[in-house]
């Protein structure tokens, strides 16, 4: 009650959507998204309302102006289309609509044939206000408005024809009165990132192994990017490309004791040679890198790099900048560890120590001394060990110079962590999908990262393998185990990924008692026949191209679960606009399997009554379905999974030339 | 990243609960509630945590501080009893616990039996550090153990045992480094109200219509406070008491032209003798009122009264402030209208006008004014054509002068209107349920008012009629659908109210086609039969005794649905502690029905296995149930409902005396 006016303002905004965490952070769409907003607008009574969704581009003088539509039960809403990238902040502003509520309330009177005569001069009193308002020629035809309405000379009927013309009232709500106009409390924000933050492929790759018999470099892994291409990805991610640290160096297996010739795991970086924004001398030059990049985009890839924010005991940082370390009562470097296990080749920096503000400030220069050298995609190694609020900061700063920017979060961790990184500004994440693996399971959780709110925040990355975690059902599955995880990933997130070619050559051994490899690469120089024949090369090829042709799989919306009389079958739908795809996957890996679908129609965009054609994208079958019951057989020797593209429009006899 | 140290705050508190919207309002309990709080609260890798709830009566200097414990998931969880009436402000604080995660970690150690040289110096600094804070006996100690940790003479085992012992981490922990310690980002606040607010039961009188024969007075009333408090009412709402207005007074049936002997309608607030501070010289004195007060008191029933902003053109604040009303181009105050619909009865205030600040002081003072008369609940008519921000200054401005006062929101309105005068102070309110007759109807609505977000801010009160509403049910549905009903009203809702004696007496004759009283008492006196033996009093009663009797009906908590194999029978439970109650009611008014039930047994509390007694708290009878499967048979001209207090302990052969 301290402004003079602030008891004069009834309109009650609330609940503006979409948020999170009421404003505390931004929500997350690509560029050329519909973007949609909601708001509850209430006032006593039943005046009319006007209703504003105010927008603007972070850094842009003066908010865009859009009215807001009424949409029942005191919603109201408007769309505006994310035309840059970047932030952009909205909120929502109202106020009683004088004019137009009196303007409603005399036609009820007219109607009803009373007497109207007083409601002749209220009228004149709201235009002549409008007219104080207006500039130019909108004031003077306000203003004349104003004087006729008074004029007892002129015919009481022409008067309210004129009060009630449609021109008078779009010429009032040009000029509206906004001084008691109320504004939603806080600023939302949305992120607005490229296409690709949603809808990617990803194919992990180390390039030291692509050397035929000895160390590979950037230029012999400029040789697998057709390849990389051929099996349609578009994101290539290389494990840390720096110098690797000498000092407690692993063998192959994770073993505590390196021989000389073993090339040390990429993620223990720094050594003499440099650090975080240094290349590996035995992969090339940091222009071998550039152009390796650049011969990447030339076949559609774009190339992310990882950054793991630990040092090697060699890293020169070690040397240079102690204060960026945790040192123990004796002096030395706390090493990390996590009791008892100890990792004496890894030192953690200290990002909550008194040095902080220079620590975090090189970091973020590592990310932007490498957005220099042409990448824009990193993937960001356990950042669930570091601060959230220097992610929330560092990815801001990042984002700041290269709204282009994209983070893939590698936080396998508890829930609350991995969504809290998601709403400080990694753009994707690694999700729990490698360990879900039944009906029930797949289920919750596809529903879970498609849905409100974590879908607002947190772009899910489904992948069936990565060169820490070879999950237990591709250690016994088999051929059809990689298949059906391939599939399930690729349709049930926009984002998938994998690493290969562990992957397509369905390598499955595992170090005896663990899900991870026998020999894996992190810690030896693996050869791969690309060229064997049982390669699941071509059909992750189709997938991806399945991807492309159907954009209702280059999102996570629209996402329906269909029941099935069988607990191994799992049936999903995706619908975006017109494009409708429906999989339906077997997840027995041994026996044959025929069930029956209940379909939910309407999620499938089907009427009750309508024929449709379900056109299988894998095996290239189709069917004529009709109602909400359908049969399916899978084999998972044959295919474990079928890809329906939903084809609704059925030709019938109506469309045959002679029918009419 | 301004305050020095901001970086240095690792830790992240999230969605701090209960809350609504964001902390915006406050959410509402009683007095002696258990209140939980909970919070997310997060930090990077493994360390542990020490979190605080804070929370303070407002007005308290300085904040209570309990311990909040670790229940997984991130969630940290308190209990405080809100043992005093009023707002409580509550908030988290949280810190990484350093030396509980060092002591963690060297026990690990310790049992993987590595050396821990430098940690018991590790500690040492700990302890140093712990000793700074300390003051008293607590830092010598500390400042001893912290030498004895660095003495080299003294045995390692001797060292590493005083640092891991149990009263070293209790000292430390008593002197804890909060100098990094993260509050949350809002101060929440709990508003206490009294119990009545979450368990009353209504009845409202027109005193008027006591007087067998001739206007009643406040004296005539008070000979029917025997009978009203012999039904179990313990809320008696009196429609307004104040002088009524004469110009355009309505006549019988809401007719526009009464005759000299019409009383008015009492809504119609104002006359020469005064306005909303006066009584109405008919109904007595000012004293008469007080006297009828203190005699409801002592049967044990507390006096409502109805507030109406709204004033009758004769209301002396015409013509004192014209200022406070809605002033026409023609000079004259507006009425007020719903076009083409005009009350020329009733001019409406100007809250929204230059004049708003005097006027809400005005009323506010309204209020004021009652509770200085011995009244503290209010039945505010119409709230929601006033505006929400009108609502939330001035029931604050009430209740911090009387936190123990409530007020009852009579809107009937859209839904996020009604939830947003509850939002804004309203302590209870009307609901649909007057609207709500059908089985999918009574389920949706009884969860949707029993559960969050609505349940922390709204407390429904359910009345199957009132002055204004006569359903359609109780016009055509005879004593069943007035019983099923009551039994609805009284079970559902821990709050209810009924309009008798209209209600216990069944009237149900309508204006023809409409949902309202024919000869309503609102425009003229009534005589009522009370000792007619058709009446409902015993039942009504009963119900009152049972809510009375049993917990589970005195809050809206432990709801849960239980399905039936008939679309006409009805069953939910209620259960508080140790209280269980399910209510079996059937909707059909006409036919006897037998029904199997399908219990949700963990709702009620019981065991699969258990044998359960249910005692029908209407008809008396029991049965040992047994299973999720029990049978009910209702018949409509009988009883068409059973309220079932659920007893678990059954006694068996085991507690027979020689069974041993």
């Amino acid at each position: 009650m301290d402004a003079e006016s602030e008891g004069r303002r009834r309109v009650v905004i609330e609940h503006v959507r979409p948020e999170v965490d009421g404003g505390r952070f931004p929500v997350k769409r690509v560029l050329g998204d519909t973007f949609r907003v909601e708001a509850d607008v209430l006032v006593d009574g039943h005046d009319l309302l006007a209703v504003r969704l105010l927008h603007w581009p972070e850094g842009e003088a003066g908010a865009r102006e859009i009215a807001m539509a009424p949409r029942g039960n005191d919603v109201f809403v408007a769309d505006i289309t994310l035309d840059g990238h970047g932030v952009w902040y909205y909120t929502v502003e109202a106020w009683v609509d004088a004019f137009a509520t009196f303007r409603a309330g005399l036609q009820k009177k007219v109607d009803a044939k009373q007497e109207v005569r007083v409601e002749l001069l209220d009228g004149g009193r709201l235009i002549a206000a409008a007219a104080t308002r207006a500039a130019g020629d909108d004031a003077r035809r306000l203003a004349e408005l104003a004087r006729d309405l008074e004029d007892e000379l002129l015919p009481e009927a022409e008067r309210l024809e004129r009060l009630l013309a449609n021109d008078t009232a779009v010429l009032v709500a040009r000029n509206p009165d906004r001084s008691l106009a109320v504004r939603a409390p806080r600023e939302l924000a949305v992120i607005v990132d490229p296409k690709e933050a949603r809808f990617s492929a990803w194919y992990e790759l180390f390039p030291r192994s692509t050397g035929s018999g000895k160390h590979g470099t950037f230029r012999d892994a400029e040789a697998r990017l057709a390849y990389v291409a051929e099996l349609g990805f578009d994101v290539l991610y290389l494990p840390p490309i720096h110098p690797i640290g000498v000092s407690h160096r692993k063998g192959p297996n994770n073993t505590l004791v390196a021989s000389p010739d073993d090339p040390g795991s990429p993620w223990a970086i720094g050594a003499a040679s440099g650090g975080h924004t240094a290349v590996h001398p035995e992969l090339g030059t940091l222009d071998d890198f550039k152009h390796f990049v650049r011969a990447a985009n030339e076949h559609g890839i774009e190339v992310a790099i990882d950054v793991a924010f630990q040092a090697s005991p060699d890293h020169p940082w070690v040397r240079e900048h102690p204060e960026w370390f945790h040192t123990r009562a004796d002096g030395s470097i706390q090493y990390a560890e996590n009791p008892p296990k100890k990792y004496q080749d890894v030192f953690p920096f200290a990002f909550d120590g008194e040095a902080w503000r220079t620590l975090w400030e090189a970091l973020r220069d590592v990310f932007l001394f490498w957005l220099e050298q042409g990448v824009r995609i990193f993937r960001v190694d356990n950042p669930h060990t570091k601060p959230l609020p220097f992610w929330e900061w560092c990815l801001r700063e990042v984002k700041r110079r290269e709204p282009r920017a994209m983070f893939l979060s590698e936080a396998f961790t508890r829930p609350k962590v991995m969504y809290g990184l998601a709403k400080r500004g990694f753009t994707q994440s690694y999700t729990y999908f490698t360990w879900r693996s039944t009906k029930p399971e797949l289920e919750r959780y596809l529903l879970e990262v498609s849905s409100a709110p974590v879908a607002e925040v947190f772009r899910p990355n489904f992948w069936p393998n990565t060169p820490d975690i070879l999950p237990e059902e591709l250690q016994h599955g088999g051929r059809p185990a990689f298949v059906r995880r391939a599939v399930l990933a690729s349709t049930m997130s926009s984002n998938w990924g994998m690493y290969g070619p562990a992957f397509e050559l369905m390598e499955h051994a595992p170090r005896p008692g663990s899900e991870e490899y026998l020999d894996n690469e992190k810690f030896q120089l693996r050869q791969w026949d690309l060229a064997r024949s049982d390669s699941l090369r071509h059909l992750i090829a189709r997938l991806n191209r399945i991807r492309r042709d159907n954009p209702a799989l280059q999102a996570n919306e629209g996402v329906a679960l269909h029941r099935t009389d069988d607990d191994m079958v799992l049936a999903y739908s995706k619908r975006s606009g017109d494009s409708v795809v429906l999989c339906v996957v077997l997840l027995d890996g041994h026996h044959p399997h025929g069930a029956w679908l209940d379909l939910d129609l309407p999620a499938l965009g089907v009427a009750p009554g309508d024929t449709f054609q379900v056109h299988d994208l894998l095996g290239d079958g189709r069917w004529q379905w009709s109602g909400p019951r359908a049969y399916v057989h899978l084999d998972p020797r044959v295919m474990p999974a079928q890809i329906f593209k939903v084809r609704r429009f059925e030709r019938n006899e109506t469309g045959f030339e002679y029918y009419l």
